[in-house]
């Protein structure tokens, strides 16, 4: 069974050395002084704690139990209640809530590095207090000071859980279409009615409560994205003085059998004349539901993350005890039957892959949640602005492409482990499997990229690609005299200068036929992912090389990271070649074929 | 529910109109004149019917109710047993076997389409006749004219099963370290002790008798592959009147919970000093092994083939009928609320992507199974060896490169249904699941990649390479003067002779250290995997070409072809060039990290 071992240093090598997260803190004026190193590190060794001993056990449990429903009640996997009683108790629920509502009011960026690990010790089980974070944020943003009186504390504290209900059976990435309607009651509340399908941790019994967001239709609402309102639905009413009501018209009508993350409860919801109350303005659901939606990409990018690690972890176990075969350069465990398969370079390159994906997809994901740190809390209009343009920039990249290549390690890690990869037991198979949603929820990997390359990129004439890539230029600049890094700096100036050529052309072709983005989109996604995560590669070795310059009694930590950044930009870079031929390909080769000749 | 549809006319186009089917029976001398293209299309359309009703619906019910086991027993899923009845009473199990043994003795070729077919409706359930025909196959060419008497006869007509025991839980890629023994007995066979696993249909339901082919040791036997002999193990005895005997110590220890292929029982076998016979000489297993691990190795290509069309299917009939977004160069379908998501080029691009990996792999598949065709009846000595080596190359080219690339189809397939993709009745994701043994058994992906540039190419100094090489220079040849073939023929004759200086460029970095061929294996398998099927799309487009430049009623049919190859060559084999650069990063960056410094 595999067990799942935080990988503390790396990320306190992220948090304080890449990314000097005190210093971050201190320029918040929200936190001025409040969030120390130590205290970073205390949430995040007690956070270790949990997901090594409490999470991790339950993470086979949780794939081969899954959730069952019985006439509407669904009840999770053994020990997933339990769990979520300490994780209570604990306070990390709290965490990053406002403190008028109970919350601790730390940073949000805190608790990435804790999803991090909750979710490579047990996605399935993360997913319920993740999905209840997204609830808050959208309370905290949108809600009337009532509602957030009435939801958030209990919310906050974890006694009551919370969901996002967009999707419907005909509807997911085209939200425009959706069905669900809301109709006025006299009392100012809204009877809610129709079917919402895979909402994650819909119904549970790890909760007294379960608040649903819902986007509905306002009668005579405008066609399209632009007719769309957002309610609260309470799975129990609750009362003027707090305590739970009757219970609400809302029932789970099924949970889905799918290819994952079986321990958490997909479910379809259905609402007869539910009582919900419209938060924000009307009609303007989908803007306030934009503020959770970011959110949540970045949460899933860190699924993306989580799997790369977890597989990793997985994999690099197996490869140092398994015995087959011998070195072609000799053997190099005479003494043993057969070498251990580490000894082979098709073995370390599956490891090294995902090592790189891990700790750079950490980089990024950190980097990303003290993006919105500023965004939120920062000093400055100025501030504010340029990191919401960085963020929007680079969300769609990270979402996308560190979750088709956290599946990518996932893969790997199954083939480190050869036939045996194929078998539950191991566990590497079940992160292929929980893994795979990431690539589709919050925005498939398609739409991901063509709200990178459409509306980020082309929409903004460029304008929010060259606040990055001014970043990397910057970074090149200040370091193209150093011969050690010259390895780096070279090939990630030239694709720094790259990335602007290519959206030009690409830009050229779309004016043409709009089409065009969407012929590119997928390949322009994977090329920018390549771009950023060797501009953090360079940074990471950047700093390793400055520790060792100083003399550390870490050597082996910072070397390693050194080669591994060698390995990124030999190894893993140079994929981006391909995907700059594919987007010279064009569109003509996608659109030749009449739908009714696919087949024949 | 996903429904099968045979793809009758792109068999039919690459059996008739590409390969020339009839022609090539026509000259092997052991079937002059018996194959005809009716007799082929017959053939065909019997499997397709059997596929599509009997094998396509129990494809889910396998997923869903798996294997049991007890107490040794084990019992398939539901229609399982019938639905192998109905295969016997129609025959297909003595399609290719000797006459003198009951079989029709017709040409093992003939049998690749049908695999497809049965492959793509239902693998799991394919996989008990299949590792059946690995067992005939084995006995019918090394086994003594008495056990060919005992066992081929009831293995042939299909009412007893076979099997192949090689790995052991610490043996998988590395054969040469099994443990098993082989004790000679006072009449000449022999007791067999020890415990196999992963043995794919090692106990069931459907069959009177198990016919067990196992690697054991003898006493004394030299250590590693050398020492490894080969033996029949049945599950029960033989009489000599060819009644069944006693039931022999062969026992089903457990079953396998695995990621996918639950309709299949993948056993852990104990044999408890049980009744064994020697097949072939003393120590020369591995040997006699090796002619079913060929055929084994094409088996599984097919296994990718059938994954990238099942995927397809699901993903075109999905992509026609689900409306989501419009086009973004303006409504297609304006009288619905969205469009078709077949507008959408990324949508397009991963079906085409599917469609060309189906059918080009279809084109490789059945192009191999003519040359072992070639390698067991050709008339010449010459013809037999030279259709050896292209079948040695070729044959880890298909087994890898096919599996891997349906492996991408089935994620495309998943991909292009959305969230719906990751719920299990829509069957896409049980592909992924199903097909991911694919790159695993039968020799991993990166054992076929050492197999093809260590064994293959580089021992061979790059012989059996130019073999091929020749053919398809000789091809580019023949069409250089023609316009229409110029977009085809150009960049296939730039690759084919990068084929040959890449390989050069590896040969004398592994002079320097061996290790370099394994650091370049596996790119440099993807590398000739892509160009193998440029190959191949070029020669369906020239064929394509003629018969539209002919005339014909099928215009649609051939444009298409044409389209796909267009679409190979623009969208797919650009991948070639970060395989190079990849290639050309050598092997420091893989071996310069202690093993003990992957993780802190």
């Amino acid at each position: 069974m595999p067990q799942y071992k935080a990988p503390l240093r790396d990320m306190q090598f992220v948090l304080h050395e890449l990314l000097n997260a005190e210093e971050h803190y201190a320029k918040l004026p929200d936190f001025q002084g409040n969030v120390s190193r130590e205290l970073v590190d205390q949430y995040l060794e007690a956070a270790a704690d949990f997901c090594e001993n409490e999470l991790s056990p339950l993470n086979q449990v949780g794939d081969r139990e899954g959730c069952t429903w019985n006439d509407g009640v669904v009840t999770t996997p053994t020990g997933f209640k339990e769990a979520y009683q300490k994780y209570i108790e604990l306070g990390f629920p709290s965490l990053s809530a406002e403190e008028q509502y109970g919350g601790q009011g730390l940073p949000n960026s805190l608790g990435i590095a804790i999803s991090e690990m909750v979710g490579s010790s047990n996605w399935a089980w993360g997913m319920y207090p993740g999905l209840s974070h997204g609830a808050v944020r959208t309370l905290e943003h949108h809600g009337s000071e009532e509602q957030k009186n009435t939801y958030l504390p209990n919310l906050v504290s974890g006694v009551w859980t919370g969901t996002m209900c967009l999707t419907e059976s005909h509807a997911g990435s085209d939200l425009g279409i959706i069905r669900t309607k809301a109709e006025p009651n006299a009392d100012g509340s809204y009877a809610i009615s129709g079917e919402k399908i895979f909402i994650s941790a819909g119904e549970h019994d790890m909760a007294e409560n379960i608040i649903h967001i819902v986007l509905a239709r306002l009668p005579g609402a405008p066609k399209g994205t632009k007719g769309i309102s957002l309610f609260i639905v309470p799975k129990f009413n609750v009362n003027a003085d707090g305590t739970l009501g009757e219970r609400n018209a809302v029932r789970c009508g099924s949970i889905e059998h799918k290819m994952g993350i079986h321990g958490n409860a997909t479910c379809v919801i259905n609402f007869d004349q539910a009582k919900g109350y419209l938060i924000g303005p009307e009609n303007r659901g989908l803007n306030c539901m934009f503020t959770f939606m970011n959110t949540a990409r970045i949460g899933t990018a860190v699924q993306g993350l989580s799997a790369s690690e977890s597989s990793f972890q997985g994999a690099l176990t197996y490869a140092k005890e398994r015995l087959a075969m011998r070195s072609l350069s000799g053997p190099k465990a005479p003494e043993k039957e057969a070498d251990p398969i580490i000894v082979h370079p098709a073995v370390r390159n599956m490891l090294l892959t995902q090592k790189a994906f891990a700790e750079g997809g950490r980089a990024l994901v950190y980097l990303l949640a003290q993006y919105a740190d500023i965004v939120e809390k920062g000093e400055t209009e100025e501030e504010r602005k340029f990191a919401d343009n960085i963020l929007s920039l680079l969300t769609p990249i990270a979402k996308a492409f560190l979750t088709e290549t956290g599946s990518e390690s996932a893969k790997h890690g199954v083939q480190v482990f050869g036939g045996h990869g194929f078998i539950s037991e191991h566990g590497m198979e079940q992160i292929v499997r929980d893994t795979r949603i990431a690539c589709l929820y919050e925005g498939t990997t398609e739409i991901q990229a063509l709200d990178l390359l459409g509306r980020k990129v082309l929409q903004t004439q460029g304008a929010m690609l060259r606040d990055f890539t001014k970043i990397v230029h910057k970074f090149v600049e200040a370091n193209k005299d150093n011969p050690a890094m010259k390895e780096f700096v070279e090939p990630l100036a030239a694709l720094n200068k790259e990335w602007g050529d290519l959206t030009m052309q690409i830009g050229m072709r779309a004016m043409q036929n709009p089409d065009e983005v969407g012929a590119a989109a997928v390949d322009y996604l994977y090329f920018s992912g390549y771009v950023t995560l060797a501009y953090l590669w360079a940074r990471m070795a950047l700093v390793a090389q400055e520790k060792l310059a100083a003399g550390t009694t870490d050597v082996d930590f910072y070397n390693a990271k050194v080669t591994t950044a060698r390995f990124y930009f030999k190894k893993i870079l140079p994929r981006v070649r391909s995907h700059v031929d594919v987007i010279a390909g064009g569109l003509d080769p996608l659109m030749a074929l009449d739908a009714e000749h696919f087949a024949f």
